[in-house]
């Protein structure tokens, strides 16, 4: 079970018109931010979903029954929304400790809402069960190739968007986003993937040589939280060489309060992990090299930014 | 004294490295989104700042004495940040009502800052006398032609950006953005004025033949508050036939809600104007109409967003 450049590519036909190309800014000589918080749902997870359910459409998969998908908040909002899209009900298992602006959110998308466990982990036993039960299209929140496929557009758009660049921060939970991101760069540039100290799956499993389960905390954690990277994003990691950094959750509190000081953009800390390794210096980069961070999640609550 | 498209391709060239770029979303087939909210300080007006202070640097104008200029808010951020960027000092007069958000900005960049009076005309009183008395450079926030070429810059790169649209809605305080764009686009596309009912300044002056002051207020009144409209405003949209619309204030307030909620951008009540004039009905598109929306003020408290 391998995602390829090809697979990339056909993600990027089917969802075309269905997902926003987010624009990227140059805010340094040698910086740009891909703006992927603009996304539908105010995360990138929307590619994945809809290239998830609408491959699945075209295999006669997707019945009345609709979908099931577990999530701390952006890959439910996303499968949600992908869903309604698609005129297809679907049922969203979320952890207990879901926050607020992300429940909210949900709940204006049509899904069914099922509160079960206290992390994604039992979130997603949940929704299994209820998949073997009835039927419905599993949407996994990033450990399948239809999920990283889709994914993998943010990178086939910065290879059109940002010109030559020699590294791209990403920020990792599962894992979905890196993989296709890092399928879709290829050899073209370097890719970084920033964790939490907090949740450090990939950085342990490339370390160990498998993944592992973990326990993960901190503020990112209710989108970075998963306990387990994806066998899809190892894969990828490890095929494309990629390189993995940890940052600190204080280094995550002063990216998002930079993103919005200086940047005007209200994102949530997974969404500024990324940006963290550069201002903490965790990844430094040479003189002269190109950069690009991918700021990923808006879902956030906009009182906590000042 | 008028502007001419040239004065704004030469401001493009004069400013170029000072400002972002901002980018263009395309949110959905015949609406895009000009996300200016992102310049430097949070709104466009930099443009303009920079225009005035290179200019006058050319021209050896721009002395150790720095500059003075009158805001409520946006411009005197702007102009406080183009001083700093350019190493001279900063006086900038603010009128009492300035919201914290953007007095806690203007704290961090270095400037003089003085309170005087209630509005925005007193305070520029002020600052036209502490300009007479120290030969400091005089930045006005719209009508002066540097402003108004600076910003134009705005509709140069849309032209560049947004491949081709009919229509551009702008929001009016004193006029120095749409006079900017309405000279840039010229004829290709029209241009429309989005001002609060509650401060009607080009409307009144277009439909009475004469600028004219008016008592201003509503929610907008911190950025769109301009007692008086330009005069290069006003030439402007009578030479390049502008059309003028009016929003309510719970048009704006449902635009910067829409804004957060439906596409994560923290803005501005006058930021989000221009919008209101589109989700409320007081601009409707004709069929198959390509329009422009400038999204152009993020200096809010976010935690008036939700």
């Amino acid at each position: 079970m391998t995602v390829s450049l090809d697979d990339v590519q056909r993600a990027a036909e089917r969802i075309a018109g269905r997902v926003r190309r987010t624009p990227v800014i140059q805010v340094a000589p040698e910086l740009t931010f891909k703006l992927e918080l603009l996304q539908h749902t105010g995360s990138f997870k929307p590619r994945g979903a809809f290239n998830r359910l609408l491959g699945a459409k075209e295999r006669g998969e997707l019945t009345a029954q609709g979908i099931v998908a577990a999530s701390g908040g952006n890959h439910g909002l996303a499968a949600a929304y992908a869903a309604r899209e698609l005129g297809v009900p679907a049922r969203i298992f979320v952890p207990v400790t879901t926050p607020a602006a992300k429940l909210g959110k949900l709940r204006t998308l049509d899904a069914t809402i099922v509160q079960a466990g206290n992390e994604y982990a039992e979130a997603y036993q949940a929704a299994l069960a209820a998949r073997d039960e009835t039927d419905a299209l599993l949407v996994h929140a990033y450990d399948q190739p239809e999920i990283v496929a889709g994914q993998g557009t943010v990178g086939l758009e910065l290879l059109e968007q940002a010109g030559t660049f020699d590294t791209v921060l990403v920020a990792v939970g599962g894992g979905g986003l890196i993989a296709g991101i890092a399928t879709a760069i290829g050899d073209n540039a370097q890719v970084v993937s920033v964790e939490p100290a907090l949740a450090p799956t990939l950085h342990h499993a490339l370390e160990t040589g498998a993944p592992t389960d973990a326990a993960v905390s901190g503020v990112a954690a209710d989108s970075l939280g998963a306990r387990r990277i994806g066998e899809l994003a190892f894969a990828a990691a490890q095929r494309y060489g990629v390189r993995s950094v940890l940052v600190d959750d204080p280094a995550i509190v002063a990216a998002r309060t930079e993103l919005w000081r200086d940047h005007h953009l209200a994102a949530e800390h997974g969404g500024a992990t990324a940006y963290a390794a550069l201002l903490s210096g965790a990844y430094r980069p040479a003189a002269g090299e190109r950069v690009v961070v991918v700021v990923c999640g808006a879902n956030t609550d906009p009182s906590t930014l000042i």
